[in-house]
């Protein structure tokens, strides 16, 4: 369920950007118990003047190579279990493609169970259709 | 108010495109009663390395043509409307531009009627400026 | 920490580009108190037939030069400092890079302060790790 949206600099490899999305899933299905195939990922490049940070915020070093990771999920995590997310994304992302820690920014999005659609027009987290 | 953000596989027409953004507008306007011309939408395409789906997930059919609906709207709706507006997406989007149901990705984020300026730097939903 | 993702027709200047993030920033930091450096954002550029909006909803006039600004930041700020945003970022861009002010539309999500990574692998405004 969730909807996975990945935002970086323009130019680097498929294979790159196909790993981010790899590294992001990986950590939801262990930090977020999501289940296999539940995958639903998107990333976007963008060029110089199209993505914007702050180089030094909170004291966490930046560079060109961040990337903003914004997640929508079900809003059923306990802190703990997202704590436990961006330290597996982090990690995920530090071994393949290779992301500094600190260039791995991610924000959740918290949505209700009913307020997705995975297809065939249902509403499948939803209460039962009365 | 909804804003509307669609993600699919580059490759597809301007017609197919725009059909997409009609089709999500009209079964808003049928299922969230939301008035004429309140039309906010974007598309966005990727490459094959930046879209990546459960094939299977929930036993639902995807494949290439998936679409990746994403509302931002009021949080002002009951689940039965949220269930009519999936059904009428996938209705909508099946006869133009002809997406199969089980490519028709649906979720929505929930906001406070506050949370838009409309344009003219005004909050025209919110509470009555003091 | 607000995450800023802004919408507009393709074919803006960089230079262009580069003003409605600024512009947005700034403002941010009036009204809503967000630190020096705290910056994140991203534009997208979409051509026709992947850009829709309606002209005159609520009697405002928008034309080819909307911008859709949207923004997540904490659930944090009053109604009336909903209210300055969106007139600060009006007025900001209205000065630089001379949007239109019923070109200017804004709409903000809210999400909980431990949904924020800042980098490191951290849960930066969350509660601390016991």
């Amino acid at each position: 369920m969730p909807l996975t949206r990945i935002s970086l600099h323009a130019g680097k490899s498929p294979d790159y950007r196909a790993a981010l999305i790899a590294g992001v899933y990986a950590a939801l299905r262990e930090s977020f118990a999501v289940p296999e195939d539940d995958l639903f990922a998107v990333v976007h490049e963008h060029g110089e003047a199209d993505f914007a940070f702050g180089r030094h915020y909170l004291g966490i070093v930046r560079d060109a190579d961040l990337v903003l990771i914004q997640i929508t999920a079900n809003a059923t995590r306990a802190p703990d279990q997202k704590r436990a997310l961006y330290r597996a994304i982090a990690r995920n992302l530090g071994r393949d493609p290779g992301v500094r820690p600190g260039n791995v920014f991610v924000n959740l999005v918290e949505v209700a169970p009913e307020n997705w659609s995975f297809g065939d027009g249902g509403m499948q987290y939803g209460p039962p259709d009365p």
